[in-house]
């Protein structure tokens, strides 16, 4: 199967579920109409095998996996997916059933959040795929990594720690049980980028980053886009259950420092954070107050007994 | 030096060249401005190293390339460019002098279409790079491949052949003498995507294909999306002078299955090609008929002895 028949017999079908897309997956690139009066929000992510990801995983897997992390870069900026484009690189010629279980996974992703492949490359090296995502807010409603303020409250949308455990475990899967063990794939192979928070985001957040890289690093990229310093209550940050259990002592470093978890890490303003509270009563959403924004710059974190030490932010980096 | 310094260092400040830019490098994603009541045109290509270039070209040229080859997408649909997002994967942290010499590529590439880069991933793997970029055409102006009708005219718009018999020289470069090699050289590494042709297939195009995988394989392209078929004047086949010079009996197999050329195929409706031969005259376009688009399907060429043979479609298959 050439590249042409790949495409026409396992993507093209995703491309015409949207009204807003008037050409997709099969000319020289697709043609698209982007709503009136919103911003066009822009992001791509690449995931490279044995870095990424490990190229004996199940091709769903991999292909879903790549549409969430991407997905999760729309969600920190509170933006609605629509489209996505797909440059899949791929050493040989597929399998049919392989391909089968890709566009399976990426389908299943897409679908997920109502979005249309718009169109790719496929070529022929070592395997890795782009997505490249476009989503769309209202210009005044984008939350970017600039917005923070000193007092702000810091938020994080779920418990950290558990993808950086599990990718921790696939060197050594046999020394938990097999129940916690599930969990742990789970978290990493088919984390959920928080676009359920996109309109909370939109009215309470005054700057958000999805945690792809760890808690210190991501915080850190708030505020050095805001040029502000954060406090950290180390009570407070939101471990996973299953980290606390085999990590006793290490918990918080996976926490702090553990990538790959995709919840949201965002600040509120402190005249808004009463009308949050009761937003997220409301709407039964668990997020966690794990420190505050302050206008001397670098990070930091109060301990147990109060004492304040520098946080240094760490985290995942290619180089 | 790690990813985030990297990007900043080198790549940061080609973002914010254009208003329609609200944010840019730096953020979970790019947050744009489309002009109103325009098609946003959108297409990627991945470029991979020992496939697409060798690793040890000039990382100028390596950025340069990838540009050309992305503008060319957009130069086939009739859109002016607009916008870039960059996915680079790199198997080490790059010297300082490589970065340089890449960024300045990517910058001139860009500069020459007055494109932003707005965004990207930079990871560690197999050195490759995928660039999205984005255009913008007004709504009734998009050319396709599936447009086409019987007797429309085939165009090219330039010499063919000469990248392939580049990419040919690259494994014997010393058996043409050193100015011709760098004709053929500069015309691998420099292509020159067809945007000069944007606002005339706006007018007079039913449909075009950008010429990268071979003439043959890419008018079949048009010609299975129109559901016709073509028949080619072999005569009329502008084939490159260099390639003519070195390569008499292969000449036309280069010019017709050899990819990388970066000009454009388009179709002409015969009842605009009175006009359309009088806008090259004023123009000083050259373009090249070549064929004539016909209701049987597949590909014919006509011999110089007005001998009709079929023409099979043969081009660069990554699979």
């Amino acid at each position: 199967m050439d590249e042409f028949a790949l495409i026409d017999a396992f993507f093209k079908s995703m491309t015409h579920k949207r009204e807003d897309v008037r050409l997709g997956i099969g000319d020289d690139a697709a043609c698209l109409t982007p709503p009136a009066g919103q911003a066009l929000v822009v992001s791509c992510d690449t995931l490279v095998a044995e870095v990424h990801f490990l190229s004996n995983w199940d091709p769903y897997d991999i292909a879903y996996k790549a549409v969430m992390v991407n997905v999760s870069d729309l969600a920190a900026m509170a933006a609605v997916p629509a489209w996505a484009m797909l440059a899949l690189t791929l050493p040989q010629s597929p399998e049919s059933s392989w391909l089968k279980a890709f566009s399976n996974g990426l389908q299943d992703g897409l679908n997920a959040f109502n979005m249309a492949l718009i169109g790719g490359d496929t070529t022929r090296g070592p395997f890795s795929l782009t997505l490249t995502v476009h989503g769309f807010a209202p210009f005044d409603k984008v939350v970017s990594r600039a917005g923070a303020r000193p007092g702000d409250s810091i938020w994080v949308s779920g418990t950290l720690g558990a993808a950086a455990l599990a990718v921790e475990r696939l060197k050594s899967p046999h020394q938990i049980p097999q129940d916690d063990q599930a969990i742990l794939m789970n978290q990493l192979l088919r984390p959920r980028p928080r676009v359920d928070l996109t309109p909370f985001l939109q009215t309470y957040a005054t700057s958000a980053i999805d945690l792809s890289d760890g808690l210190s690093a991501d915080l850190n990229h708030i505020c050095e886009a805001s040029a502000l310093g954060a406090c950290l209550n180390l009570d407070a940050i939101p471990v996973h259950a299953v980290v606390n259990q085999y990590k006793q002592k290490e918990a918080l470093d996976f926490a702090l420092q553990g990538g790959d978890d995709y919840e949201l890490c965002f600040t509120v303003a402190s005249e808004q954070e009463a009308a949050w509270h009761r937003c997220m009563t409301d709407s039964g959403l668990q997020c966690f107050c794990i420190g505050v924004m302050e206008a001397e710059q670098g990070l930091r974190i109060k301990e147990s007994d109060g004492r304040i030490r520098a946080l240094r932010p760490q985290g995942y980096s290619h180089f």
